[in-house]
C-alpha cells in the first residue's frame, strides 16, 4: 500500500464512525477545533511566517502573498468559520421521501454522506480549515492537498484540528492533509477510486482543467465564471450601470464577477455612454466590437479569445446585440455557465432570458455577485458548480451529501 | 470540425428547443414515436434479421442471440415503454425551493433538463427507444452509441423515431445515433465535454470501467451488482431461504441479482443447510469459507476472487461470519453497494445494518431484486447508479434532470 492508500483507509475507517455519530458529537466537536484554533494560534502564525519568508524569497508576487499571509484577524475568521458550520442544521439522516408499494414494502430515501471527500486546493490556507468543517458537518472524513507554498501553514491547522478531534467523539482521521506535495501525489489521489467518493477541485482555471482531465475518481467541477450582464432595450440605464459597475468591479478576483456586457441595440446609444463612463472611472478596460468601439473609439477590439475568457481583472467585453435572441446566443455560445444577468423593467424578457439561459444562476435586475453560499443562504460554501451532476451553482453542506433507500419488508420476494 | 462534433452541435441545438417546449409536445412527440414503432415494425424486424444473420455467422453465443433478437411481441413491448414514459409527469420545470433573502432578492431553485445525454451501450437493441425516451420526457436530447452487433437495428430504430419527431412539434435532432462504431468514436465521445453534459455507460463490467477510466465529460457508474444477503441470528429460516433463492435464481444475470450468503454463526447449523438445499435444488453451484464446508463438504472454497466477484451466473459466495458487525465488515470490504439485505426478525439489528451498509438500497427482509426503477416506483430507468454523486439506485426521468437557481432583484448590488 502507498502512503496514499494508507490514508485513503484511514479516511474510509474514520467515515464509518461519521456515519453514525449522533448530530450534537459532530457540532461538539467542531466547536473544539474552533476553540483549538484560537488557542494556538501562535504555532500557525509562526508556520505561516515561515512559508511567507519562503514564497517571498521564491519571487512571489504581492498579491499572492497577501493571499497565503494569516493574521490574528484572520484565524479569527477561519475560526468562526467553523464555528457557524458547526450550528448548521445537520444535512444527514433527512426523509427525503417515503412511501408504500402496493406489495407491502416500505420505502424510505435519506440523506446519507459522502463518505469520503478529495479536496485539491491551492494557496489559501483558510481553506483548509473551511473545507474539513463542511466536510465533518456533512459527515464525510476529508483528504485535503494543498499547495506547496502554504505547506507548513496547512500542516499547523490540520495538526490543531486532529489534536483537537481526537479530545471529541470523532477520530483525527476525520482530516487528513497530504504530506507529499509534488505532482505525483496529485496524480494518484486522482485515481484513488476506491477511497474517495468524490474529489473537488479548488483553485484556478489550469488546476481544475488538470482534475477533470485525469481523474478516475468522480469530479465536482467547480468555479470558472465567464459571466455577463445583458442590457435590455428595457432596462434602466441607472440600474443597469450600478449593477454593471458592481459586479465587475467589487471584486474582479472571483468567478462571481462580471466579465462581459452585452447591450440591446435600441438602447446602446444612449445606455452604453453612461456605464461605459462609469466603468472606465472604477478603471475597468473596455474591450469592444466593432458597434461598440464607434461609441469608445480609443478601446482595443474584442477578439474570439475575449469572448470566452475569464479576465479575473479589471477588463470587460462590450458587445452590441441586435436582440434579445441574440444576446442569449452568445451567452451559450461563451459563457462557463456559472452567472449571468439580465437588466430589464420588461417582465417577459425577463422571463425568456432566465429559461434560455442555461447557467447555474440567472438573474433579472440583479449583480451576479451575490452567486456565493453565504449570500444565497444555502451557508459557507466548498466551491461553486458549474457542472450540472449533482449539485450545481454554490455547495453547502446541504449539496455535500448523497441518499440512499432504505426498504423494509417482510418477506417480500419478485 | 469530426463527425461526432457536427453531431454534439446538432443535439445542442435540439436541447434548446426540448429546453422550452412545452409538457404536452414532449408527451405528443413520445406518442407518435410509439406509434410509429409499431407501424414500421417490418422495417426493424427486417434490419434485426440482418443484425442476426451476421451474429450468428460470427459465431455469437445462444444467450447474446437471444438478447439482440426482435419479435413483434418485443417491439410492442418497446412501444408501450414509450408510451408509458410519455405520460410520466413532466420532471422539469419544478420549483424545488423558493424563497426570499433579507436584501429582496426572490430566490427560485428550478429543476432544468440536463441538456444533451450521451449513452454508450451494449447488445439489446430496446435499450435505443427506451433511453431516447426517457431522455426526451426529462428535456436532453441525447447521442446514443450501441453495439455494432445491433448496428442495422439501432439504427432502423433511430430512424423511425427521428422520422416520427420530424412530425411533432419536436426537432429530429432530439436523438443521434454515431454511426461510426469503432472504438475510435467511444473514445471521441468520452471526451466531447463541449458538447455532453454527461455520459452514462450501459453495459458490462468491462464497458464501465474503460468509461470511467478514459472519460472527461461527467459519467453516471452503472450497474455493477455483488449484492449480499445477510441471514441474522434472529432470522425465520424460512423467510430467509424464499429470498436467497428469489435473489439468486429469479434472473441470475441481472444486477440486483444476490451473488453471496453470510449467515450468523449462532443459526448456520440450522439454517445453512435449509437455505443451501434449497438453492442447490435450483441448480446454485455454492462457493465456501472453511466454516460453510464443514456443513457442504462437497462444495469448492471460495476465494478473494469470490468475494469480489459479481458472477451473474448460478453460483452464490457463503459465509459464516461471528457476528452482524462481521457481517456488515464483509460487505463494507466486498460490496459494490448495489443493493443488499439483513433477513433478521430483531428490529434493533436491521436499523444497525441499514444505518451502517453504505450501499444505494438496503434491504430488511426483501429480495434485492427489487432494485428496479419499475418496482420502486420510478417509472421506466436509464440505469442503477452505484456512485454517489447525482443519482444513486435506479435512476428514471425524475434523476435525469438538474436544477439552476432563477433570481429576481430590483437593482440589489453587493
Amino acid at each position: 500500500m502507498t502512503e496514499l492508500e494508507k490514508m485513503g483507509a484511514r479516511a474510509k475507517d474514520a467515515a464509518g464512525i461519521l456515519r453514525i455519530v449522533s448530530s450534537e458529537d459532530k457540532e461538539l466537536a467542531l466547536k473544539e477545533v474552533a476553540g483549538a484554533l484560537i488557542r494556538r494560534q501562535s504555532e500557525i502564525l509562526e508556520a505561516n511566517r515561515q512559508d511567507l519568508a519562503a514564497a517571498e524569497a521564491g519571487g512571489m508576487p504581492r498579491s499572492m502573498l497577501d493571499r497565503l499571509a494569516l493574521s490574528e484577524e484572520r484565524i479569527r475568521g477561519m475560526a468562526d468559520g467553523v464555528t457557524a458550520v458547526s450550528e448548521w442544521p445537520d444535512p444527514v439522516g433527512r426523509v427525503l421521501e417515503e412511501y408504500d408499494l402496493p406489495n407491502g414494502l416500505h420505502v424510505r430515501r435519506v440523506s446519507v454522506p459522502l463518505g469520503v471527500i478529495g479536496i485539491i486546493f491551492e494557496a489559501r490556507p483558510n481553506v483548509t480549515s473551511d473545507c474539513a468543517a463542511l466536510c465533518i458537518r456533512a459527515g464525510s472524513a476529508c483528504i485535503l492537498r494543498g499547495g506547496k507554498e502554504a505547506f507548513r501553514t496547512n500542516l499547523a491547522v490540520t495538526r490543531i484540528m486532529r489534536e483537537a478531534l481526537s479530545d471529541s467523539p470523532l477520530p483525527a482521521d476525520c482530516v487528513q492533509l497530504v504530506t507529499d506535495t509534488d505532482r505525483r501525489s496529485a496524480t494518484e489521489m486522482m485515481n484513488l477510486t476506491e477511497y474517495l467518493d468524490v474529489l473537488i477541485p479548488r483553485g484556478g482555471a489550469g488546476l481544475i482543467r488538470s482534475v477533470v482531465d485525469n481523474a478516475r475518481v468522480p469530479v465536482i467541477e467547480t468555479g470558472a465564471g465567464n459571466c455577463h450582464i445583458y442590457v435590455d432595450k428595457a432596462a434602466s440605464v441607472e440600474m443597469a450601470a450600478a449593477i454593471a459597475v458592481n459586479a465587475k468591479t467589487s471584486r474582479p478576483s472571483v468567478c462571481n464577477a462580471a466579465e462581459k456586457l452585452l447591450v440591446h441595440r435600441e438602447i446602446a446609444d444612449m445606455a452604453l455612454p453612461v456605464i461605459g463612463k462609469r466603468l472606465r472611472e472604477k478603471a475597468v478596460e473596455l474591450r469592444g466590437d466593432d458597434a461598440s468601439r464607434e461609441i469608445f473609439r480609443d478601446i482595443r477590439p474584442a477578439t474570439d479569445d475575449d469572448w470566452g475568457k475569464e479576465y479575473v481583472d479589471l477588463i470587460m467585453g462590450v458587445r452590441i446585440v441586435d436582440s434579445i435572441e441574440e444576446a442569449i446566443r452568445h451567452i451559450e455560445r461563451w459563457s462557463t455557465h456559472h452567472s449571468d444577468c439580465i437588466v430589464t423593467e420588461d417582465p417577459a424578457a425577463a422571463a425568456k432570458f432566465q429559461t434560455e439561459v442555461d447557467s447555474a444562476v440567472v438573474y433579472h435586475n440583479a449583480s451576479t455577485r451575490f452567486t456565493d453560499g453565504g449570500e444565497l443562504g444555502l451557508g459557507a460554501e466548498i466551491g461553486i458548480s458549474t457542472q450540472k451532476l449533482h449539485a450545481r451553482g454554490p455547495m453547502g453542506v446541504n449539496q455535500l451529501v448523497t441518499y440512499k433507500y432504505i426498504i423494509d419488508g417482510n418477506g417480500q420476494i419478485r
